[in-house]
């Protein structure tokens, strides 16, 4: 179990406590209602995982290409950051963006014979994936009726939905009421993640248990954190996740998504409110973005994220080098110890700004935390969302750029 | 050449062209006091790399490992990133995070007899540098009297160049008045890259041409964008730099970190100040934080970074997908266009809703074009810091949290 830290400075007076009740409610009524889909998740995706790993209805394999872009690769791409990929994975290759000189290199370490391709779009018609997804068809010259090669992921009666069943495609459904940006334990990820061999079924158990808790409510916490955000955007106008681990790059992606399209928003009297999500990995970062933090204006809350235990002994040597003796103080540590310390100072040495501070640490890099830390991120942006009388679930502000671009082709 | 387009709501009065003239005249006098020295770089690095062509001290190798972080390694990545590798070019591996996971990844691909280890310090004992050189020793077993496949790069006088005296390594100097982030044009990201085979001469050509440009006072461009930041940054709390390639990610990066320690800073009256630099990639990130910028409070100013013609010709085929035509306005165009037109529609829908945004347009991929851009990041940040009044080139704000690490470990 991970553990969780709070050093902010909220008041818990009636009115913060009304407003922690308040957003235990409204979680509870969309958990109930079925506004949103994702609560239920790590239960209702349990059969899938069982399905897949008994059969699955794919030719052979040995690499799996998932065409997606934000929503749809994002939380895929954090898990198999964070959990490897090992030598007992496949490997998973992404093809999101759609920079030509990347897809040239993805595609160079694909072939037709032996991947699996994974088409993931909730609305079914993203204009990037589809694209992708053709020239993919062109490439490798991919014959389309009954392909045991090829399968979609997406919304159930969606246009890619009626595509894959025309050419006899297998096809998963995301749950109608799951948003990409939530969908990460739906089949968007859970399907290439268990393919490729990852303990999804751990990662389920993480997600669930952290849903339980919730709900229980044993995780006041989250309302506190949700509470002091909400309440303190203007002022504090960013959270920035500091996070201990390359392996966190993609996981700080997937929040900055999930926190970036949730909660930026017009409210109910047309303001425009939200806080500002950013992602640093430290303490490469502590050498770019600290400064900032330490003596730049007090607009940002800092939430760190570490690794108790990295499981690899990588030792400093005690080893006295000439004119740089000053650097021994280290010598005989693990690397692991020397970045979890550096989290550590950071954190005191903004805490003694008062700055507001908070910190998760995860055991080590195993599947139940990472899928109980997915859970504490979305139930978080729900009850911050829920405060600030948002939609939580929507992004319309997208869709002028969607138009704009279709004129500029016809 | 770049291309530079401003659309900020600057009004051009006398109190504004008072502040532009003043950034101007204060960047004059700290190229003529050499209160900074990077504004000559582009000059006096252009005889490293004749030299370095004609021969170099070391023994044959095949593949360069820069130990180094922050302004030590940032600025050579964005430019490796973006310009290659090419085949042409070796390769070039980063040990900069002390995380033993990645650490452990990176020394896999490396080996004792065709590696040029190269350690890139300016203050010659930064922790995890100095940590991961040690770690190297050991685990490659380098003997380091008279090692002709390592070398270090660092302040003059500096205890790591005392180091390198002692055991008759080679030494590059970085000046003393170049601080890290504003390093990348110095021996500490030509002398990686000039060995790798990059053209580094066409590169401190561009750059060249803008600072003569800048001081020949052709940018004006320039100085309006910063004494714009500058004015409105307690309302615009956040500069959004939002590039169209998976390429310049690293770029991005560097970007955050000049900006970020160099304008986050107590100004003269000791009041916190600076505007937050914030690092995104389009089109994937349409996907993720162009809600919040749309809908979300209007705290940002977003600056566009594109690539003309990405020189890869790769086509959306010509292909109806049944159901899916909805896509096909973008059928024979290439991914290139696509990417341009996507930053094209955000650019214009941000406008429609009198978001402050900018433009800077890359021809393609070339060494003159990132010279030049490296160039005008530098100079903006050096005259957003001279409007700010703050001291543009410290980073006191870090030293605290070195000082609570020592303390734990001792």
């Amino acid at each position: 179990m991970n553990r969780y830290e709070l050093h902010y400075p909220l008041t818990m007076d009636a009115d913060t406590k009304k407003m922690m009740a308040n957003a235990y409610g409204a979680l509870l009524r969309e958990r109930e209602q079925g506004v949103t889909g994702y609560y239920n998740l790590p239960e209702d995706s349990r059969l899938l995982v069982e399905e897949l790993q008994k059969e699955h209805p794919f030719d052979d394999f040995d690499r799996i290409a998932v065409i997606g872009i934000g929503g749809s690769s994002l939380g895929t791409k954090a898990i198999h950051s964070f959990l490897g990929p090992k030598e007992k994975h496949l490997p998973i290759h992404f093809l999101e963006n759609p920079d030509p000189v990347e897809l040239r290199r993805t595609f160079a370490k694909l072939d037709k014979d032996h991947t699996l391709f994974l088409v993931v779009s909730k609305s079914g018609t993203t204009i990037e994936t589809i694209s992708i997804f053709k020239a993919a068809i062109e490439h490798f010259d991919l014959q389309l009726r009954g392909n045991r090669h090829i399968a979609v992921i997406t919304d159930v009666d969606s246009p890619l939905h009626k595509f894959a069943k025309e050419f006899g495609l297998k096809n998963f459904a995301i749950p109608k009421n799951v948003g990409g940006r939530f969908s990460v334990l739906s089949s968007a990820g859970i399907v290439p993640l268990t393919l490729a061999g990852f303990d999804t079924t751990k990662l389920l158990q993480g997600a669930k248990r952290m849903m339980e808790s919730f709900f229980a409510l044993e995780e006041e916490h989250i309302l506190q954190k949700a509470a002091f955000i909400a309440q303190n955007w203007p002022t504090y106008r960013m959270n920035v996740l500091f996070s201990y681990a390359d392996e966190l790059e993609d996981f700080n992606k997937w929040y900055v998504q999930l926190w970036g399209e949730s909660l930026g928003k017009k409210d109910r009297y047309g303001k425009n409110v939200g806080p500002t999500p950013i992602g640093h990995i430290g303490p490469v970062d502590q050498h770019s973005f600290l400064q900032l933090i330490m003596e730049g204006p007090r607009d940002k809350t800092v939430s760190f994220l570490c690794i108790e235990d990295f499981e690899e002994s990588l030792v400093i040597p005690n080893l006295s080098l000439p004119y740089l003796e000053k650097t021994d103080f280290v010598n005989g540590a693990t690397f692991g110890r020397l970045v979890y310390e550096e989290c550590k100072a950071t954190m005191r040495s903004l805490h003694s700004q008062e700055i507001p501070i908070d910190r998760i640490v995860l055991p080590t890099f195993c599947e139940e935390g990472l899928g109980e830390l997915i859970a504490y991120y979305e139930l978080l942006t729900s009850a911050v969302g829920a405060i600030l009388g948002i939609d939580t679930y929507t992004q319309p502000g997208v869709e002028l750029g969607k138009k704009i671009l279709k004129k500029r082709f016809i």
